[in-house]
């Protein structure tokens, strides 16, 4: 099919991209070194109201949803169904400035250089900030991204209760975040989500982009084993019901496992406690958290049914077990051809870019449930995130939103490039 | 060698004996059960001056030494040297009635009934209570008797300092238990401790003594691995210095091996924590602690040695390691004659009994080092001690006492059916 060129001398104003992250990234900051913006707090509304102020000076015409995302839309030349970006502005306790709100600042970034050079694309492009993605402060995570694909009911959602025992909707409501426009308004044809790496393949690949064409599944558990606590001189091996031997064999099993099944599945035991918890004592339950992450959702079942099978097995060798899932996705693809759009228009702009999985997750995995999405990685030096010293360098930031504006500007302009109408 | 008979009708009073077992188990009570009666607090010196006026009542002229030991002497027919026996009134937090307690109230039992049966032994016979065994107010334990053994200094003993700023010699002053003697100014010529078992054996066996042949030796450290936290959903497998896994892998192994060296040796991990501890985070420190135990010396180093070589292992991976070694004691074997001795007076009085190791640490070790020594167990039930469930059937620490009774009268009376006194 014919394909009108897209202005290829188009380009984001990268020092504005970087003032406008170190300027989010001073809202909320944490005297102990970070920035800590929990979902709904004060600080999460300061930064809203600086997100809804650039959307506007972009251009755009902002919305607030029944459960607080913003929804800013650049108007198109037609009445195709937009294309979409976006990520959250969220943060963990003591966060750096790039996770998730590199994503919204550059989706800002692409709606103002479209709306400064004139001519408008074919199609709307949007850019929505979805509320706490982090799930530090209610859970569970992705939580704007979850309404939107109806993953969870939006009565649901505002009911839900943070640990201090506010309600999303009183906090909503209490920011002036609370909107009337519903989380399904917004109907785009695409989304794609720009967001920093979060781990090190792509430093360690001398790489300045990664494709994300798929995104891990994750299963978290809680699991308690209570043995016999016993004094540690006087009780022989063979008579102990060692609940501490027996947590760190099994936590030492599942790590083997997802080592043995290879790139890219993973298991951290992340925690773990032994009571009474002194060195003379032989421990009489311990209690340890396990993070298995897998590319299949086969996979990832067969590592949850080995977890339940050891534990039955400790339960008919006389210890008492007990396993809480407290967190769980299944894996998610993303759209194989919008991945190739990506890669093509990263070919295009001499970016080095190879296709890649996430680890973590991100609004996107929600937003494949409702259109065909994507994601863009750019580096994280040393893998860090969630931490003050999380990292990309400022070519990468502005390289990594070159490619969003040059991307969405062809979805824009050539939504069929991607996809038939039918396929939508 | 001639033996004179000893009167085997003689006979303790066990009512007496439990009644004063439940009334010092009265002192130091602790709200949240058991007792806590922590060496040098108030609590000690209640019970300290409780000990004193039952010892004057048995007939001993009581002494205090200059590390707050107190000897009860009952005054022999001869200037034979004293055969001795006793224990510890100091415990741990929300402890038992019996560790410690017992041996000294059953040794005052032993004096009362000597006392009373009018006809002197031919040795004097002292029950010594030791300044804090259980080493958890002031460390090191066993301090007492390691400074009777000259294990410590007197000097560097009274200097200790406990967590709370308080040095020995302050609060042996405060609680009127500064003495003028020497420690060393008894010199017994045999020393006999009668303790619970606070382990499983006897009971599992259905035995009512244990007569103890040897002390494990044990070796307490406290060991940090350093690696890198990183994300646990983006850090590949192979990319990754886990400080947890790492730690768990090495505790695992160190556990594994002490199965493998057999009965009687133990391993213990016994506390174990991960930093920064989240669910998905890959542990960037692990701490943990490891108490191995064995009755070969050469073993014990053996083990120690393993240790390090694993952690020199890791430095040379990449993980900086750290191991401090918090408690050490090395094996300790009582003299063979006087438990042979323990062992016919046990088959005289009808009592089943076995020769065994002490997993735990006691007095009677530090005076092995003074003259030949010995112990005596009673069973505990299940094995729990340090607990205020620790507990013994009545009618066995009777048995244990009389015991003790007569060993101690066949030793006061032919101190020589043990060793010639070249000897000595």
């Amino acid at each position: 099919m014919a394909r009108p060129s897209t202005p290829a001398a188009l380009a984001i104003d990268g020092d504005r991209l970087l003032r406008r992250l170190r300027e989010l990234g001073e809202i909320g900051a944490d005297p102990r070194g970070g920035r800590t913006r929990l979902a709904l707090t004060d600080a999460d509304k300061a930064a809203r109201e600086l997100i809804v102020r650039w959307l506007s000076e972009a251009g755009a015409a902002v919305r607030i949803d029944r459960i607080g995302n913003i929804h800013g839309v650049l108007e198109g030349r037609s009445d195709l169904p937009p294309i979409a970006t976006g990520s959250h502005i969220d943060t963990v306790v003591r966060a750096g400035a790039y996770d998730g709100c590199y994503g919204v600042v550059a989706g800002i970034e692409v709606l103002q250089t479209l709306s400064a050079a004139g001519e408008l694309p074919r199609a709307s492009v949007a850019v929505l900030v979805f509320t706490n993605e982090e799930g530090v402060r209610f859970a569970p995570d992705l939580l704007g991204s979850r309404v939107v694909a109806e993953n969870v009911a939006l009565e649901d959602a505002l009911a839900l209760h943070s640990a201090d025992g506010c309600s999303i909707d009183e906090e909503l409501r209490r920011i002036g975040f609370a909107g009337s426009v519903s989380p399904r308004e917004l109907r785009p044809s695409h989304f794609v989500e720009l967001h920093i790496e979060q781990g090190p393949m792509l430093e360690a690949e001398d790489l300045t982009i990664g494709i994300v064409e798929a995104v891990q599944g994750h299963s978290w558990w809680r699991v308690v084993i209570e043995g016999v606590a016993n004094h540690a001189g006087t009780t022989p091996m063979a008579l102990r019901r060692d609940a501490g031997a027996t947590a760190m064999q099994l936590a030492c099993a599942l790590i083997r496992d997802a080592e043995e099944r290879g790139v890219p599945n993973v298991a951290t035991v992340g925690t773990i406690t032994f009571e009474p918890g002194a060195i003379n004592v032989v421990p009489g339950r311990a209690t340890f958290t396990i993070d298995m992450r897998d590319d299949s959702v086969y996979s990832l079942r067969r590592a949850e049914q080995r977890l339940h099978e050891a534990l039955l097995r400790l339960d008919r060798a006389g210890y008492t077990t007990h396993a809480q899932c407290t967190s769980r996705h299944e894996p998610v693809v993303f759209d194989d051809e919008l991945c190739g759009l990506l890669q093509r228009v990263a070919a295009q702009r001499g970016l080095a870019a190879r296709r890649m999985l996430s680890g973590a997750s991100h609004d996107a995995q929600m937003m494949a449930g409702v259109c065909p999405s994507a994601m863009i990685f750019v580096p994280s030096h040393r893998g860090i995130s969630h931490n003050p010293a999380e990292h990309t360098e400022p070519r990468q930031l502005v390289q990594g939103a070159d490619l969003l504006l040059h991307a969405l500007l062809e979805l824009a302009n050539n939504p069929e490039t991607c996809h038939a109408p039918s396929s939508l």
